[in-house]
């Protein structure tokens, strides 16, 4: 049964997931991955971050490009241009055997039983799990007007600034049945906030009608992982989209983020607060690139969620 | 304005339709082609005819394999099997564009406004449209039972003995827009019926609501050219097709099995009747495995229908 529950979105998450789950075995590791990033393309339902999660569990993802499979190959990509389709989404080939069986099968099956079924036959042992079985999508309040998700990140390259951020379909969203086992779970010991982009990945799976009570009603430890680097995003926009919201890329910024639902923060050696916040930190290397650094921060996280662990009892 | 209506199935029919494109201008010809194969399949819809023609006509098609894009890669249908969908049907990389372009757009377009579009994009300059922009789907009763085309032709590999074939949908079906106007326009010269199975894929196109009385009410010459060689098929299960239901692949069989539609008939020397029969019959070497073939073929058959046209004033 679970004892870790990881929070995670897309590629900062997917490599502590990644460490995590060198070790633990798969039975006490759940991680719960944001659909706010889905949306529908081309008639195909793409769920970006499960699929960045479920790829690098396997050893499937590329790691230079950063998402997507390994020895990718595009001759659909290239067909579509020739025939005038939209190619600003990038879609390789062997990704969209994802894409097609999972639409395929969502139009009888729930997303979670699909994404378990695709996973294990990827080579997945530790469960992953949608955040809801229900829609919902990330819009992006900018200073150039409303966008969903996919046009504000990829289209238009996380350029404009962020005044707001909505999750259309939240309050109607139910967390997935695997969420809620977990989260109730008697052998639940801690939870672990991956170091994923807070407004956009994280956020979502928090923002769930009753999860940040279930969290709270919880006796374990909440632990989140700094996506920072010397007060800088090491990918993508969280620094900037933190600021746009009036939050500093700090350790001091994070906590006053995730407050009053967190009992930990690990940070960078770089980002070490000059004096004490209000709750403990551990300050290490967070920066992650290989599976060995992967397991070692995650042993580290283990360890200091442990300690908080010790600390309560 | 059209002046040649081509009737055509897949790959033989593809050959001839290639030559005609080559002999005649893009106003000159519309091709119409049989849809009783398409199906759906992984969530997508499939138009295999139409696509063998539309590959032909571009110089796109693979001629080896005999089907689908050359160049074409196969990595989708790997990660595919990896994920333990069903794959056996092939779907090179390329050709998924097509069916998820097509699939997304049939949504809220007729599909011979799609087709019209994509083949375009293509580089497919004559007129290559479906015969009916409703669903007709050709059902084959075999020894081994009701079967779908594809689980028949795709799936058992042609191997079950044929009954009685049946076009789901015909009779609630209407000809496309495209295939009327071609069929009434006041400039037609004649009706070509292509070297494809005459019971799997021109019986669909004939079978539709009225086109028998339409191709009977015009006085133009309607000439079938013969899919066999030597009393063989060169490629697929025509020949026993015929024999299965009563009729033999010679060139009496052809005409036993168009009467009283055709006016002429090409045939292969090696299948020249030993007596004359009802109608004329042009015999020529039908293997036309090259484009200088397919022209040369199409040259002859179209001067074989000036002839009849000249017979009849």
């Amino acid at each position: 049964m679970t004892r870790i529950l990881a929070l995670a979105g897309g590629v900062g998450g997917a490599k502590l997931a990644y460490g995590l789950a060198a070790r633990l075995d798969p039975a006490a590791l759940t991680i719960v991955v944001n659909t706010g990033d889905d949306f529908d393309h081309l008639g195909l339902r793409i769920c970006p971050d499960l699929d960045t999660v479920a790829y690098t569990l396997a050893g499937l993802n590329d790691r230079e490009r950063g998402w997507g499979l390994d020895g990718e190959s595009w001759t659909f990509l290239a067909a579509l241009e020739r025939l005038g389709g939209e190619t600003w989404f990038g879609l390789g080939d062997g990704d969209l055997a994802m894409h097609v069986l999972r639409t395929c099968r969502l139009r009888t099956e729930r997303l979670s039983k699909v994404i378990s079924d695709l996973f294990a036959r990827l080579g997945v042992a530790h469960r992953v799990v949608p955040m809801s079985d229900d829609p919902v999508r990330t819009m992006v309040l900018t200073d150039e007007g409303l966008l969903a998700f996919q046009n504000y990140f990829v289209r238009r390259h996380c350029a404009p600034s962020l005044r707001a951020v909505r999750f259309e379909g939240i309050e109607a969203a139910a967390a997935s049945p695997e969420f809620i086992e977990a989260l109730e779970g008697p052998e639940l010991e801690a939870i672990v906030i991956c170091p994923s982009n807070p407004i956009l990945s994280i956020a979502p799976i928090l923002g769930l009608p009753g999860i940040g009570e279930r969290l709270r009603a919880r006796r374990v430890p909440v632990v989140a992982v700094s996506p920072f680097v010397g007060g800088a995003a090491l990918k993508g926009p969280a620094a900037r989209n933190l600021r746009d919201l009036g939050f500093e890329p700090t350790a001091e910024g994070l906590l006053r983020y995730y407050a009053p639902l967190i009992d930990g923060l690990v940070v960078d050696r770089s980002d070490a607060p000059g004096e004490a916040l209000d709750i403990p930190v551990f300050a290490t290397d967070i920066l992650i690139p290989d599976p060995v650094a992967q397991a070692r921060l995650a042993g580290e996280v283990l360890a200091f969620t442990g300690r908080l662990r010790a600390d309560r009892s």
